[in-house]
Order: structure tokens, then sequence, then C-alpha cells
């Protein structure tokens, strides 16, 4: 089983990478990008025999306790 | 338009990130972890009259070039 964790700063928090990137690409040349926001992504591999309900539950506890910063940033988890 | 884009380290490279998410999940007590990998998230906000196919190659283009590593890193780009 697969975890899929991708955590993005909120909206109203500034994201400096999010705005290099977009000045960036403007610099380049590409052009019609409107917004670009950075963030991480944590996959992780889970036993196969693993529950999925309590694997849920886990992982949804270690994102808001110490993979992402709840005041600032959002996430989504996936299994699959 | 939306594009997605999820840059992982390459499976032989070294993820020190992905190593020390791994043992604190571990020193937490959550069981069951055998693998985890930290990568990059990117979400770029296109202008949605733009030509999806266009679009589908500057991204990669740009992915290839400057977004991600293709030494080191994979990147995963998606349309929607």
């Amino acid at each position: 089983m697969k975890a899929k964790i991708i955590i993005t700063p909120k909206k109203a928090v500034l994201d400096p990478q999010g705005k290099t990137v977009k000045n960036a690409l403007a610099h380049l040349g590409y052009t019609g990008v409107s917004d670009v926001h950075v963030g991480k992504y944590i996959e992780i591999d889970l036993d196969p025999a693993a529950d999925r309900e309590t694997a849920r539950q886990t992982l949804a506890d270690a994102c808001h306790k110490f993979l992402s910063n709840p005041i600032i940033e959002d996430y989504r988890l996936e299994l699959e």
C-alpha cells in the first residue's frame, strides 16, 4: 500500500519559492502562467497487510503533528 | 487549466529527507512504514485559453531544463 501526501502553503501565506519559479518561467519565455505554488510531496510505502483505515488515521495524525505545519500549510493525503 | 508537477529523487539516489521522515515516523510509533521518499510538488495555474498540447510541451521542457535535475530526479507532469 502506498500513501501520497501533498503539502502546500495556504493561499494566504507568502510563497517565495512559487514566486521565484513564476518569475523564472516568465524570464525563460514560458508565458500564460498565472500563478505557481511550490510544496512538498511525500510518498510512503506501507506494509501491504496494514489496515487501510488505521493507516489513514495514523498518517493524518502524523501529517497534522509533524509532517506539515497546519498554521501555514495544507495537506492532502491519498492512499492507494 | 492547472498543471501539477511531482519531482522525486530517483530510486538509486540517496534520499536523506526520506530517511529522516522514516526514522521520525518509527520513533513516534508509526509502524509498518517500509520506505519514504520526499520530493517537490509544483502547481502551476495556466491561462484557461492556452492550448493543452503546447502547454504540456513547454512545461515538460521547463521540467527537464530547470525545475528538476534529470540526473538525480524524475518528474511527473499532469495537466487538468
